[in-house]
């Protein structure tokens, strides 16, 4: 049976979409000017020797994104997202991504050969440059690669009289592989955007703008006398091995087709262990995305190569159909964008299937339109990507116009230097530990993305974290200690750290009795076990009988035990601890705006809220200082209300915890810090026997040294879990990046 | 100031309560008709070199249980219930231990010196063998530690004009100590529940009940021309230090004074460290109460203690009032218990103090009530201990009231196996640990007991232990990834294991669109993180849209996120593993009952639930059988009624589920399940690099081998914290210990 007939018996709920995706762009590192930039790949971006995400292609400044195989071309894009703006923010500041195929202006000896460690990658492109010329070498594209999902392939085989389902799976890729190589016309015109080349990159220069300068004979490809046929996947493999025992080729990757079989590192191994997918090189960047490559033509390729598979293959006629597809494509290639499609270009087959592919697996109206859009491609070149170049051409040049959109893609990825885009849905510690994952070329995997929980790894060694510090390096029990404030107060005392003196109750009753305790002194009531600041009662001087009792009704009100302590005056800092070492302290205020004399508070707190690091919802760092009921009553008891212009240097409170995510301010002291209270609190962590801990330490006059013995301060609290992003985007101060601190020590073989 | 005086100055609000206790109980290991066993220490009450709670005392029969110091009396009798509890069930089943402090009917070769590894120690007790002969040696009684509050102590302090703390406390306790022995006549009179010697014991017998024979100059005392002075603290330790250089005493620790100092190793520490608490070492056993004394007694005493400090003491005066004191005392003891007090014993000053002390400090009814009851017993004799005891006395011999007793006492600690004497309110898991941990000498103190928090430690190896198996052993990421189905299912399906095909939904819409995947499969919809059986729906037939639809919103309506997974035809089993090894399987069977062809099922079920295992709460190991509703309806669903005689053999089921808590089976199969399959658990656990863990698999043919690449079987759950009292005491099966391998585990050292 033919694949068509095999695939027409699949049932409509076959899972005719299933497919793995992975995706390699390329791009140039530009300086703002638009010329290339003479630093060398940045080191922050880790090991070349490993990287699995980023690495250098040709040239040193040449980067190439590398995308994981994933399960949907969302994903895949999403990475690709994320790498890029993981790279760009790992760049200079002053330098960019070029977003063109085809370089801006260059001279042969701006192109440095990557400096890689390994030997024969260094040789292999020195060679390169000597037989093509570094030039060449400087143009960059997109490899899309696809591979046909298991259950797909399992259910297409079930159809088949096939018993070997390796062999099977060989001639499908094999047909699609042809069908692809007799349709790439099709993808240059609808895809090709590479119209010139910038003035000096050829000895002779074409006149005119054409598709794709990259997908023509004048790109970087093959000697022309070598052919690779297609015949059978047997004399594929042998005519490239015979290339190379004759030194045509230095190596079997030298073969530069449009198609490539992939998943084993020889070639003749796909005869015994199979392909496991395809390597698509055509594609040109698209300057209009960022990425390089949008949702949608990931899309519409996808159904294209589906349709191309549904499509019945000649065998018999491979050799003489290729060799005449390299001709129209060519041609394709080097027209005028504007340009119909010649005569021999016939789409209608493929058109055909694709309606037939879409009718029979019922896809829904995202892929009809993606269809559509094809048609209308194919009735007018405007809409080709080719065509809506041609516009931003300025005297057979895109140099300016690659320079405005490299900029722009610079900017976008500065905008939130906290996030990382594509996973702003995540926790702000979860992104910047995602970034510093991605930055050091750790593999990764979101095992649940709502629960923050990642899989990491390098080479064999596996860690997992959730919410960011949540590792293996803490053990079990500590952070349930941590998470009772009675079970933490009993280790820390025994210790001998100080803690507030205290009781716990399980009634009111215990509880109100315990009064004649404490009705001397300043107290705090407490919920046992929120974490949230929810129904705290302080009584900086002695409480009534009735305050006391309404204080433990409310803190009853929120858990059913209840500590009453003593209330300890001071200001309450946030020490970060880290395997034994403090590594950030915060100040945390309450939301507050200073007069200037001129401004009112309204327009204080609106000039305040444009700092992009105030957001809503915890998306940002800091939060937007809202004037709802509560700041408005609480500037009424100053004296103020929000239409007052505040007096020069006065700093007015618009809520009375400190809490960022009500507006408060974070201010990094970690540098201002007496370093005995680092020590004390370290020691802290230390006797909990906890990797990473937040400790709430209490300090009256932070200038006096403390020491456990004389510790000038209590302990109030201690974290699991503690927050990172707060102490690394500040409202005042540096700030301390955690994230890369928590992965050294997860894989400090990285650091080697 | 006098002591008085300082404390009339105290405010009401004092903590006058305020101190540390600690018991240490004697009693005899006899056989059930009353002889002293002749076995050794039992072995599985752990080693005697370190054992911090139960020894043995002169002879090798002679159990002493010691409690560590406690801040609440209440405190330290559950600590010395538990004690008692757990030596009792490392007895062997037919051994007791004796409730009297004379011993019973026994000949001097009977008593065997303890055999204990410390040399200093055995040389000791033959020392005192030879000196005091053996027989008196298995007297036994309660010492009845005391120490006043920090607080307490500090505000004593700070209303005196005393500069030194320490010596100002030694002052406190050496008064405290001289105005016992003036009054020890009337604890003798109270508390005095050792009215006769058993025929044999004495060479020349009593012929009448006294009040107490150990307290007398007959018990067991240091040679009467030995005296200790207290006149001050540095007379009392020279007197001490004299007699031992004279070899009168061999060590100081031969000085059997009532009371003694305590806190220090050597007595002439005191005079620098200070004197922490007092021994009070005269109180008797009472025979009426299991552990030897009761809540009452404890507080009586404490309250007695406090108004002996709040009496004045005349210094000027000390040796000839106690001198007289002990004259007193000692015809006191030797009186019938009916006798009444001889004129020179005046209660009336300390029952003023009691007054006072009650009135000025406003104690409540608790402790009005004792010293009502102290009045009493003073007007009558008939309401103190041996005047209560007399009627049980038996042709002058208590030796079937002893045994009598012993055998209460002893079906009492048999009567719930599975629980530990006054920690009934916390999970069953944790009290067989604890049960472990002070059967082994492990120390602990309960950090939480809502929480179930304990702290557990041997030498300077201290772990925490939360829900008897939340350890240091395990890390703390896994457990969280244990709590995620889907983060478990993704990392056991990457380790190669075997594990139900589905998806994760978080919406209903994508949910219902998966119906196409699914509609021709047995299908399980269920909440992502239940672990309660709640919302889940199984289909073992393809089910319709809309039966599909509901079961997702029953889903939804349990958590956010909803798993639709394949469903696994067989039976499940519950593998327990700890350290890479399972150490029990359990099956569970819905409530059920079987027909004997003669009663009814109502009748079956009673007598079904006459178990003692079965309880209700999960105060025990299994839970009753209901026959509410859902029974009724179930048995109707099957054709029967509750009051239809079931037939011989017949099983029916009187639930859908199989939980313990709806009445449920647990069947301990842990020795008939194939090895093939625990390995594979084993791995699994191992896979996920977890410590303690229950794996759930589902079995269609538990007869055939599993292996890793075969597994018949699919893991549908891992469970951190998994429960282990239902694999120890099951409705069938042997049950298996896990909470001693637990410790065994925490603690290997106790082992060596």
């Amino acid at each position: 049976m033919t694949t068509n007939q095999l695939l027409q018996k699949l049932a409509k709920t076959a899972p005719i979409l299933e497919a793995s995706f992975g995706l390699e762009r390329e791009g140039l590192r530009v300086k703002r000017d638009g010329q290339l930039t003479q630093s060398q790949h940045p080191r922050n971006l880790g090991s070349r020797n490993f990287h699995p995400y980023i690495q250098t292609d040709f040239s040193e400044q040449q980067l190439e994104f590398i995308t994981p195989a994933t399960t949907s071309s969302k994903e895949a894009l999403r990475i690709l997202g994320a790498i890029t703006d993981v790279s760009q923010r790992s760049l200079e500041p002053d330098e960019q991504i070029w977003p063109l195929s085809m370089p801006p202006k260059l001279e042969e000896k701006d192109i440095q050969i990557a400096q890689l460690d390994d030997e024969f990658e260094l040789n292999y492109r020195h060679y390169l440059a000597q037989k093509y010329g570094k030039k060449l070498q400087a143009i960059s594209g997109i490899h899309y690669n696809f591979g046909l999902g298991a259950d797909l392939l399992q259910q297409i085989f079930e159809q088949s009289q096939e018993t070997d389902f390796s062999q099977f799976k060989n001639q499908l890729y094999l047909k699609l592989a042809r069908n692809f190589l007799r349709y790439r016309w099709l993808f240059t015109y609808l895809y090709g955007a590479a119209p010139l080349a910038e003035a000096g990159f050829l000895t002779s220069d074409i006149s005119q703008p054409v598709r794709s300068f990259r997908n023509s004979q004048l790109g970087y490809v093959n000697e022309s006398d070598l052919h690779f046929p297609y015949t059978s996947l047997e004399a594929y493999i042998t005519s490239i091995e015979n290339y190379v025992q004759q030194e045509r080729l230095i190596a079997e990757k030298e073969c530069y087709a449009p198609v490539r079989f992939r998943g084993q590192k020889k070639n003749r191994d796909y005869l015994s262990q199979g392909v496991t997918y395809l390597e698509f090189r055509s594609f040109d960047l698209n300057p209009f995305e960022a990425l390089g490559i949008n949702q949608e033509t990931l899309d519409s390729v996808h159904l294209l190569l589906l349709a191309l598979l549904w499509l019945d293959d000649s065998e018999e006629t491979v050799t003489e159909d290729l060799t005449q597809a390299q001709q129209i494509n060519n041609q394709v290639a080097l027209s005028h964008p504007l340009s119909p499609l010649p005569e021999q270009a016939q789409a209608q087959p493929l058109i055909t299937a694709l309606d037939q592919l879409i009718q029979h697996f019922q896809l829904d109206s995202y892929y009809q339109d993606l269809v559509q859009q094809i048609k209308r491609a194919l009735q007018d070149p405007r809409e080709t990507l080719a065509g809506k170049l041609l516009p931003h051409i300025d005297n057979q040049s895109l140099q300016a116009f690659g320079q405005k959109q490299a900029q722009v893609y610079h900017d976008y990825a500065w905008q939130a230097p906290y996030a990382l885009k594509g996973y702003e849905g995540m926790e702000l510690s979860t992104q910047m530990l995602l970034f510093d994952v991605i930055q050091k070329g750790l593999s990764f995997e979101i095992l649940d993305e709502e629960d923050q929980f990642l899989k990491l790894w390098h080479k064999d060694h596996i860690e997992y974290v959730k919410n960011g510090n949540m590792t293996s390096k803490d053990d079990y029990v500590m952070p349930l200690a941590m998470a009772n404030k009675t079970v933490t107060k009993k280790i820390l005392a025994a210790a001998g750290f100080r803690v507030p003196q205290g009781a716990e109750f399980s009634q009111l009753g215990p509880a109100l009795a315990y009064f004649s305790r404490i009705k001397d002194q300043a107290i705090v009531v407490k919920p046992k076990s929120t974490n949230f600041g929810l129904g705290i009662s302080i009584f900086q001087e002695a409480a009534s009988y009735e305050a006391y009792q309404k204080a433990l009704e409310l803190a009853f009100s929120e858990d059913s035990s209840v500590l009453v302590e003593e209330f300890i005056p001071g200001t309450e800092y946030r020490f970060f601890i880290l395997d034994g070492k403090c590594e950030a302290v915060l100040l945390r205020l309450a939301a507050n705006v200073q007069g200037d004399g001129q401004k009112t508070i309204r327009e204080l707190v609106e000039q305040k809220n444009a700092n992009p690091l105030r957001g809503s919802d915890h998306r940002s760092p800091l939060e937007k200082i809202q004037l709802g009921p509560i700041e408005q009553l609480m500037l009424q008891q100053q004296g103020y209300q929000a239409e007052d212009v505040l007096e020069k240097g006065v700093t007015v409170y618009l809520r009375g915890n400190s809490n960022i995510s009500t507006g408060g301010d974070s201010v990094d002291v970690t540098e201002d810090m007496h370093p005995s209270y680092k020590e004390l609190a370290a020691q802290m962590a230390q006797a909990m026997k906890v990797w990473a801990c937040g400790v709430d330490l209490i300090i009256p006059d932070s200038s006096l040294a403390a020491s456990k013995e004389e510790p000038h301060s209590t302990c109030i609290e201690l974290n699991f879990n503690p927050s990172m992003y707060m102490h690394t985007y500040c409202a005042q101060g540096p700030g301390q990046a955690l994230t890369p601190k928590i992965l050294a020590k997860l894989f400090p073989e990285l650091e080697e």
